[in-house]
């Protein structure tokens, strides 16, 4: 059977974005990159930093509100929808459930080929990529490296602590059928 | 009837994202915004510059392969999902080819609710704005000024040329359900 | 005596940035464009929201300490030492202190031939232009559209509330000598 | 004497910006950090792509006109006035001639307190950096690995090969007086 859709699980600054980068170069066909951050850039300005939406508090915990997961459980339904409609998907999540995130997705994909991969990265090493993007809340590669792999089942396992995106990238290619 | 998607087209620099934000501050409820330029940042970068994909030549003429299309189709069957699995939806898109490309997604919203938004901007005033923009392909603009509205059949239409976004929001917003 | 620097001053959304670059495309001359914005990209991440640095306040209000305005004043020396080397140079600026602002620029720019230049916009229409663009704390456009004008003398001003930033352009370039 | 001015120099994606940022961070007073990138961006956009300007070619070459020269030979001035002014200014370059490149930051520097640090990364690792990017124009980090530090003399050398960003910070603050 055809892997029809890759979930990519890490924390924020595990290097996930980098990893979607060389896979959609180094797969044979063209895959379709999401994830969460497709998601809050389609919402408006006003559920951020809402009570309702999401939020992005200073230490970096980020707190999801209940507008944000009825959103979000219709963009699911929608990604699962283009890859049963053909397109090959590489879905870049942050599981800030564990578990429970993961299921939501297994729901959804039910019927879909799907590759499992966990992005794992060195807390305090992401936290200092953190630094280095200057693009993000500080403190949330520290708050989430751990936490958003509780419980969840993988077929594939990376780690960008001292691995580089392309091999990482390359790994999980050769699990694809 | 209450509206499900809002497709707004008009071409580059015609004021597109400005007018959807816009509606998704002032629409009572939340909207995902999603378009065009969103399906374009999901490809590979190969894709982009290739004669398969898409490809924006030097004069802002924009060029669409066979695999664009492919994946485009599958794109908006998700896009359809996403609206009815309850997420308002408001799409940006660029009908290159007019009246086919509103028969394209026509077909795929068949059983939506949908409100058609005509933007027009006039076609020596959206170039200067792309060179105000300073992010865009010159010449993009007036390329697509008056081809992308060629046959197609609108429920409002707005002309950005002397009105600000806000104002055209708040006109489509009157029509929406 | 030839135009060697030009000072753009309005508050946030008014348009500046869009009449700079179309300034740099119908100026004969290839000018360097910089700006309050280029300041603050420079600054270490810490010296945003912070007392000593500069503060974007949620409702649209910016603060600026102490360390931000020994930086900015060496900026400032370094601004005007380009022109004196030759270069061409656009500032786009926020007079925040108004007259007081304007007047640590002459010092500066003493022996330099300025052309000084406002940038005007209804404060409704700034405030609309603010969420239609969406990257920018909303509420900072209404709180600086008249104070950063106050006692301030231009050479020539342009309000952008009806006029494009084509033709705001090509009014200032009349008058670069 | 205290260090008035660092210059890092390395090949496309060997790590500068983030090294830069990571430096602004550890470092005890704030510094402002600009370097090529922000040259370019302050051009207009006419001299992109132009044989007077700078262009990218799409092998990842980098071929500077001389226009740019003239244009970047007053923004070294400046840069230089802006650290006599009393800011302290971390410079992210490109040697893209060597010790030419070296010999002109130097000539203007002269009466400075600077420290030279060079950015080493392992050609192919920085290939992949660009692809995992994915917003630079594949090609330069190889084209520029090596050439950018041919006759360049440092005071501190790093590599990113193996290295994370903030160590690499580390290392060079420690040579900062």
């Amino acid at each position: 059977m055809m892997t029809e859709v890759i979930v990519l699980n890490g924390g924020s600054s595990s290097g996930k974005s980098g990893i979607v980068r060389c896979l959609q170069a180094v797969l044979p066909n063209p895959w379709l990159a999401l994830g969460t951050d497709t998601l809050v850039d389609m919402m408006p300005a006003s559920m951020q930093a809402s009570d309702t939406g999401i939020e992005f508090a200073p230490d970096g915990q980020v707190i999801v509100g209940p507008e944000f997961r009825i959103l979000e459980a219709a963009w699911i339904e929608g990604v699962c929808a283009m890859a049963r409609a053909g397109a090959r998907v590489i879905v870049d999540e942050v599981f800030l459930g564990g578990t429970d995130s993961q299921q939501r997705w297994q729901k959804a994909l039910r019927d879909l080929q799907v590759l499992w991969v966990g992005v794992h990265c060195d807390s305090a090493v992401a936290a200092g990529r953190e630094i280095a993007r200057g693009d993000r809340v500080i403190g949330m590669a520290a708050s989430q490296a751990n936490v958003v792999h509780r419980g969840v089942v993988y077929d594939v396992e990376v780690d960008t602590t001292h691995t580089e995106s392309m091999e990482c990238a390359r790994a999980i290619a050769a699990h694809v059928r």
